[in-house]
């Protein structure tokens, strides 16, 4: 009974309806679903925050934390103003090669009768792909028209049967029309889009219309990137190389390299050596680099990583002692355990040394701001309570070689340089710590001029201030 | 007058539509927006494609190229068993790192009341982020309740004001429901997501509901990367540093620095040398890094590279010879108006010998399909017409450093291997060649043992088969 009487209350409106589309039209056709929109206005208000932002807003400057350097300093007032224009240059190039398309922010509007993919519809470069779940779902009509546009490619559809048409086929402006629904849905089940330049990874908006309704939605256009996976093969040995870096200090490296023997006889081991007058490092699995003198710290680091052939490699400093605790075998299946950890941290005797690294990125003319705060773990890793994430580690980690070799130690790093590796590699590493491995420290030191050299003058610190001013675009820096 | 009508029409409808409303939420609130859907059912057929794909079918097995090889072959039967267990294995932890919710196919669903961000919404690991754009457009209702869901984090909203109410407050899943429209929609203008976990890049899925609609946006969950950018300085030698590896070839790497100084005088020059007695390099800006004997010539190649702390390196062999084509200049220029280019090649004498590489991806268990491609180039560089887009290049590029830093010259290789760099960097490198900048090749050939070792034997062959099975998780490769 009910129901019937539903059924003429529905016949009285659809004919309503009609007429008002037919008046609707006449007058400029703001026509939205099945009933204008203005004319619920009475009966339901839009909401303050209509419409809503159409894109993110550029971040605003960034508040430095109390007792942090201003890097600027650093420089002479002379060399400042060239300085900033080419630093600006670099950072727009920066957004150029890392911004597109893909990360302006859109909608789903409301009561809109157009159905579209929102995410996922990816394309290869130059290569013609059906736009998935394109669909009309409107009201009754005589003729329905809808568009579609993009930017970057073009757009094509199969030829219409009787009663429809298509306009810009191969063109970045199709338009179908047709006065069957079905007939219209089918030629947009069929429409594909093809990118007209060749890129590894960018995108293209398509605007998808309807009468008075626009919907756009992004299209991924990606070259496929073959993986790059190493092969474990089945002992530690084939799993695991140990790098290091030694200068002047051949007595402590020879103290390491026998203290690794003890625990891991057929473990290759990589060193890189800068000293002034080389002597010889020999023995079964270990390689030794000869730089030119002074090279530095970090140039000695990134050279060690290159030559690494295994899928995890662990760093140790050159006057490190290998004891039961250093338990690599344990690293590896914590990593291997947790795949997206990129750098797993122990304990050097019985400090950790994490740190945490609070970023906020500032306006473009003054650069971000950084923290680097002692301590601060997020949270323990999942299922192990002795390891926690965070965001650096002390110089005694175990990483995965792609990851670490994607981040880099800069080699600009002569003489300090740690927290360096972390700073730039902020978002792109994942980094844990562990109590429960450790690596001992060789007790005493060798009387030579080490200690001259390892020990940063004022210039280094000015430099390395400059380094972290341009290159991570910071306006401050705070180490606590 | 037409407008008169109009309205007295759409007094009608909505009166009607009220009745409408009222009758079906008796019948189970099968309800769609102001006219329930089944009321149009006879008026306008669904389309066949409807519900849409749900995700992206995993790709089927590839097609093999004719004359491909087919690299299990390269292995003992014995250990192939065991050997795709481990590819396998590989190739899913690759999978957790590089995918992520974000990749799964989504829809805006036509004639929806809900408005939503389907793009571009980001937050900062662990920090709660307002939800932009959120809100109902729903014609009157005595109530109004709509629910959001997340998985990865929580949400949560200001306390509401008379009349509407808020449930799970701080939890996954949140409900706002309110007599009046517009006091729900100030609420969901204030709902904030927080992640729960910290991740430096993966993302979440919200469900957001109103009575039978379901929309689901993404979540981008990223800890911002500060930049990594380089001074470029102000004269080419600030911009640019040329590396080479050398091997049991002293006259040739001193007759390439030879030529190198009769045009750029100031340049720094990195050798890596892995011969087996080595004799000293030296002059000026010249890098000399002895390896231990026959590393290999990827493993130079990665070194000299490692060591590199310009924006750009150029990269020769040792027998190249510079002449007044070498226009590292003009190199430099074009990679600056097209800061998305990673890789720029020339000619080597008279060729230029690119090739295009085409990837197919192939199923988890088979692998992928690559055909190395002499020649063919996608299209010419804007603004340069001497220059074309490609897959790899000869030995004679400039390179932003970074960027080569990230593919990598993978240590494995140690006799052949240069097409490699394009594979590994397939997707992730942008390479251009250009035929008006090149380099000579020095005449003649020093009588030594560099032929026996520079000449890849079988096994080196077999190995580069195997490398390209495990690590490209390729089923076949054909060079052509």
């Amino acid at each position: 009974m009910a129901n019937a009487t539903c059924w003429t209350v529905v016949l009285v409106c659809v004919s309503a309806t009609c007429t008002i589309l037919f008046f609707s039209s006449i007058g400029g056709g703001l026509l939205s679903d099945v009933v204008p929109q203005r004319a619920f206005k009475s009966s339901y208000p839009k909401t303050k925050r209509l419409p809503p932002p159409s894109d993110v807003p550029p971040p605003g400057p960034c508040t430095c934390p109390t007792g942090a350097l201003l890097l600027k300093d650093a420089f002479p007032a002379a060399e400042y103003k060239e300085l900033m224009q080419r630093r600006h240059k670099e950072l727009q190039q920066h957004k150029n090669r890392t911004e597109s398309v893909l990360s302006t922010l859109l909608y789903a509007r409301s009561n809109s009768p157009l159905q579209y993919p929102i995410q996922g519809f990816k394309v290869r470069p130059m290569t013609p792909t059906i736009i998935p779940g394109l669909a009309l779902h409107a009201a009754q009509r005589s003729t329905y028209t809808v568009s579609l546009e993009v930017s970057k490619g073009v757009l094509s559809t199969v030829t219409p049967a009787e009663g429809a048409k298509v306009r810009g086929n191969g063109e970045s402006r199709l338009t179908v029309e047709s006065s069957s629904l079905e007939a219209l849905n089918e030629l947009l089940a069929d429409v594909s889009y093809t990118s007209t330049f060749y890129h590894i990874h960018t995108g293209d908006l398509a605007s998808f219309q309807f009468e008075d309704h626009e919907a756009v939605f992004p299209i991924t256009i990606k070259q496929p990137q073959p993986p790059v996976l190493y092969d474990m093969g089945t002992d530690i040995n084939s799993q695991v190389t140990i790098t290091t870096k030694t200068f002047l200090r051949y007595r402590e490296v020879n103290a390491l390299l026998r203290s690794i023997r003890e625990f891991y006889k057929d473990m290759e081991v990589i060193i890189a050596d800068d000293s002034f007058v080389t002597e010889k490092i020999t023995g079964d699995h270990t390689q030794h680099f000869i730089m030119p003198p002074a090279q530095g710290w970090f140039a000695g680091r990134n050279l060690a990583v290159s030559q690494v052939t295994t899928k995890y490699f662990l760093w140790v400093d050159d006057d490190f002692q290998f004891t039961k605790g250093t338990n690599i075998e344990e690293m590896v299946k914590i990593m291997e355990t947790n795949p997206e950890l990129d750098v797993l941290g122990g304990k050097v005797v019985e400090n950790q040394f994490p740190f945490s690294i609070i970023y906020e990125e500032g306006d473009e003319t003054e650069g971000g701001c950084m923290h680097r705060k002692s301590g601060g773990m997020f949270h323990s890793l999942p299922g192990y309570p002795q390891c926690s994430l965070v965001s650096g580690v002390v110089n005694f980690f175990l990483a995965r070689t792609d990851a670490a070799q994607r981040v880099g130690f800069d080699p600009k790093l002569k003489r300090i340089g740690h927290s360096e590796f972390f700073m730039d590699g902020l978002g792109s590493l994942m980094v844990a710590t562990c109590g429960h491995v450790s690596i001992g420290h060789q007790k005493g030191r060798a009387n030579n001029n080490y200690g001259r050299f390892r020990h940063p003058g004022v210039s280094d610190q000015r430099f390395r201030s400059q380094l972290n001013f341009f290159k991570n675009h910071l306006k401050c820096l705070l180490f606590g």
